[in-house]
């Protein structure tokens, strides 16, 4: 019989769960809400009706082996639990790797869904082949996930990895932190938003002077026609986003940084300016090594991340 | 017989050497000036030199099994090849191990100085017992080491550790490395006295409002009597130092970051900026978790960083 792990995305909105091969293939995929009851016990019990699903389609293809689930938290990874999940508060301090398991009767490794993106990259997708790799998701707020000798760096409490909060402009912009000018500020596409309705005082001619109701793909369409106010928005946000990358290049001198996320479609009017902000701010060596990519994957980076640490710590012999 | 290393510390200055015992013991010691000839062969001379003065002068203390040597350079450590030193530019694109390996009869291993400090401080010194640390050291430039499951971080080409070129300022004073801003223009002897003479017309009561040979001693002194423009300089220097770090700790989740150099002497000056940026821009779990602390071994980081490697790599049983 064909080796093969279950895999799941546990977000705040939806749950995304597949049947992964050893190849990456996708045999079974499903979908559900994530329960709104803010009861744990419902948490649990979607993952292992979810599980079930998926375990009684794809039967006859094989067996499974594990269950890897990427989770919005701080966690042990170790221990299988939960410590924080802002966004899934009724996990907080919870073993969910045994709880799932003891129900399913397979092995259940947990990890946080940022890391796990940068595994998903790493196995199957733009930082494929490298041992030393950084991710960085652009999204509402930025995340992103460190791999260093071919593991993901967890850090001692597993916080490790939150890119979106080097500081780039010391007296800047109040992050949700707490801090200010956290890179989340300003290479978001929350961040790309903000920006363009500072800037409309400035730029009283642009496309989009009234905009209440601005988007940060109204922005970038807008960038792409030639919209002054719209360029310098990315340009601020290329700009930020390679102060911290420049740093990040000095710190830990990775092989490849694979940007993914949807702002990360605003790729074209952003990638100047950063690339311009790294020759600048990185020694030339590890500059000119790195290797600055998209991401492949899209939303299934999480997905194949924990397929794969599955497959790993199921011992099938895949290393991570 | 006792096992017993050599192990050296290689500045653009002078050259360090010792034998060091398993334990860390210091057996002997001697002290060189770096030939000021620009000639490599004359280094390697050098260093096989007292290398042979220190083999003989503790032969009946046991056998030596292997030579560390650290350098101020971007350095190929498997290799065993120094790429770029800028302080020994003799040695650029040299196979430093094994030229000195050859004539001496022993393995010898190369390490970035500020990765062997670290690794020194590891072993015997502030982060003895943990297992991921941050070394900073504060001197003329400001350096840096990360030490990640006991390993030292050395990234794909050996650059990995540049803690003083992280950007803490993206508009801010220009650094010798290209960039503008780094950490290094904040932190460091050289940016108090600048720094100093930056707020001399703001502040022309100041004890020193003369002072055109301004130390940073000079800085720390008046800081301690109470100067005002003394006391903001060095509450600059915690604040930056504090930005820098404090997106480290987000990056890197550490459980220790260990402060040497020169200007960590005015400790009590900038400790308390330093801790409150910390609080402010680290999340609270990494900023809870990590230990702030004094470096412990002073100069002899380094030697007793390339003594641990040296140990480890030629197999008597120490794991870096």
């Amino acid at each position: 019989m064909k080796k093969m792990v279950l895999a799941a995305d546990l977000g705040g909105t939806n749950l995304r769960m597949a049947v992964i091969g050893e190849n990456g293939e996708t045999k079974y995929r499903s979908r559900s809400s994530t329960p709104s009851s803010r009861r744990r016990e419902d948490v649990v019990d979607l993952l292992v009706g979810s599980a079930r699903e998926c375990i009684e389609a794809t039967r006859s293809d094989g067996t499974i082996s594990a269950f890897g689930i990427a989770a919005p938290a701080v966690l042990d990874h170790e221990a299988g639990r939960v410590l924080v999940a802002p966004n899934l508060p009724e996990l907080n301090d919870f073993s969910l790797a045994s709880a799932v398991s003891g129900l399913l009767g397979i092995e259940v490794f947990l990890e946080n869904d940022a890391n796990a993106a940068a595994i998903g990259e790493n196995w199957l997708g733009a930082s494929h082949g490298f041992n030393s790799s950084i991710c960085v998701t652009l999204g509402t707020g930025v995340g992103g996930g460190v791999i260093i000798d071919g593991k993901p760096l967890r850090g001692i409490d597993g916080t490790a990895g939150e890119i979106g909060h080097i500081c780039v402009e010391p007296f800047g912009h109040p992050c949700g932190c707490g801090s200010v000018g956290c890179l989340e500020q300003y290479s978001s596409a929350t961040a790309v938003v903000r920006m363009a309705k500072e800037l409309l005082s400035e730029f009283p001619d642009s496309s989009f002077a009234s905009g209440n109701d601005l988007s940060s793909l109204d922005v970038y369409n807008a960038a792409i026609s030639g919209d002054p106010l719209a360029n310098e928005v990315f340009r601020r946000f290329g700009f930020y986003l390679g102060v911290a990358l420049g740093g990040l290049i000095n710190v830990l001198n990775p092989e490849v940084i694979v940007i993914g996320g949807g702002a990360s479609e605003s790729w074209d009017v952003f990638i100047e300016p950063l690339n311009q902000e790294i020759r600048k701010r990185a020694f030339k060596r590890p500059a000119d090594r790195v290797i600055i990519v998209k991401a492949k994957l899209g939303d299934d980076a999480g997905i194949l991340g924990v397929a794969k640490l599955a497959f790993s710590s199921s011992n099938i012999g895949l290393a991570v």
